[in-house]
């Protein structure tokens, strides 16, 4: 398969379904609605969307069962990085080279239209119109798995911990992993976990899912750490060096980048191997791994 | 019925069942979890879930059925009050005589609390284990209420509204109506609306409650904004004619005191009025109707 296409295609369905799912800008309040238009669709690449859609058709499910909650995640993701760019929190002027969400609609709006865009994917999530036929048991698990994964003992936890260890120059290995899994690594399991659960996955099913995105989130977020060090201020879209220059727990800090890059080609190999017993269906899921991992090349 | 006693005794209630179903905070990561719990029992009075309680018992439900969403609307409440508080929004030192979250964890802890609490909610109203029973459809239909009314075409339009009309001198009685139906109103309308889905109500009985609902979360606001004037600053728990010192949008100030009286009089007449067809099981939302109307005297 032709993995950029693939990946292409995809981020255009996802895109073509956020614009129908978000609240127009000429509903009221407008300028709400155009903060958080403004940030789902300020460039992101729909990583997690993606994953969530390829792991449902992993599955034996289809693109449409798992298109709305993949918008969902979406949000959540947008909202959190709108939150992390705040004033009060990494203090950031630009994302994906644009400016961000507070330097165009200021701080107030931009801490609402966070918080609407986690509320608006719960909306999605309950919306009848949007199951797809999904059967209500399922399309609850799915909530909760996303809000588990979203909440204070995964995602935001991880913002947390991240936040507080900022500047310490002997954060430990435990800790690096403790951020990761749960700041990235979370949503990164929820996605596939969601698509998994809305195609119908037998237990071996989820669990193989489930194995593959735990590898993985911590692999994306490795290479994040990588292409931080590594890469131009262009590829990366924000300062490159800027996690040293915070004083970021980040794993090259922690063990050094000869030895983060051996582990993220682990991961890989830890994520192929957890989905051996889904065979051919699951090829996108695989090659999604690969492509992201060696994005640089 | 003692409608004092009948609140104490409906707050202990939900106090103890947020005790038990908020993250601990010897779970980590303990400081998000410490500022969660400081602001959900920083004094609330419990208004919204001890509402939704009522509903579901007013068309023939049980406490138990509707506990943990009321738990989880108290912790959106609060999820709203944290951000409102905010530097960049209110900037309030003070909240109930507490210093707000904000003064006590910092900034980006207050952020980030407000985010958990509002996806612990979430977390709540799709546990299987809260569900005391109640079928995955309503289940569903009670999540989809509360986002609707909490987030951008709810509540949250409602504060972005309050905020960009803050000092404008020329306010409107259309926008006041807004903000008040949206800001507050929101919220109370999804407690009585939930708790009479999870209680199993008829059609009918589902719409006797919303124009409930509707009158008293207008009228609740308007007697809010009545006792901003008439309160002394002990009564308010933050300095008494903070409103208009902020050139706040309310009703007084649009329609003047004793107009806003009179109309919230007849708010609370149009409440009665909706109750009728669910006779004496309704007799509780009666109470606390007229006891939240009056409760300065």
């Amino acid at each position: 398969m032709d993995i950029k296409s693939y990946l292409k295609e995809r981020c255009r369905v996802v895109d073509g379904a956020l614009e129908r799912y978000l609240p127009r800008e000429d509903d009221l309040p407008f300028n709400l609605h155009r903060a958080m238009r403004y940030s789902v669709f300020a460039g992101g690449k729909r990583v997690r969307p993606i994953l969530m859609l390829a792991a449902c058709e992993a599955v034996g499910g289809t693109v449409d069962q798992a298109l709305p909650a993949a918008c969902a995640l979406e949000m959540i993701h947008t909202y959190s990085l709108i939150h992390d760019d705040l004033p009060a929190m990494d203090d950031d002027d630009f994302r994906r080279g644009n400016p961000t969400n507070h330097k165009v609609f200021g701080e107030a709006t931009a801490i609402l239209a966070g918080d609407a865009l986690l509320t608006e994917a719960f909306i999605l999530l309950s919306d009848d119109g949007a199951s797809a036929g999904v059967a209500p048991v399922a399309r609850l698990q799915v909530i909760r798995e996303i809000a588990v994964c979203a909440g204070s003992r995964g995602m935001v936890g991880g913002q947390v911990v991240d936040m507080e260890s900022e500047g310490h120059r002997d954060i430990d290995f435990a800790t690096v992993q403790y951020i990761h899994t749960h700041k990235t690594g979370a949503l990164i399991k929820a996605s596939v976990r969601s698509g998994a659960l809305l195609g119908g996955a037998s237990p071996g099913q989820l669990d193989a899912v489930t194995r593959y995105g735990e590898a993985i989130g911590l692999a994306f977020q490795i290479a994040d750490d990588i292409l931080d060090i590594e890469g131009t201020t262009e590829e990366i879209g924000k300062d490159a060096g800027s996690d040293e220059a915070r004083g970021k727990a980040t794993y090259p800090a922690v063990i050094g980048l000869a030895e983060s890059k051996r582990l993220a080609a682990e991961l890989v190999d830890r994520a192929f191997e957890a989905l051996s017993p889904l065979g051919a269906p699951a090829e996108p899921l695989r090659q999604i791994a690969l492509y992201i991992i060696k994005r640089k090349s």
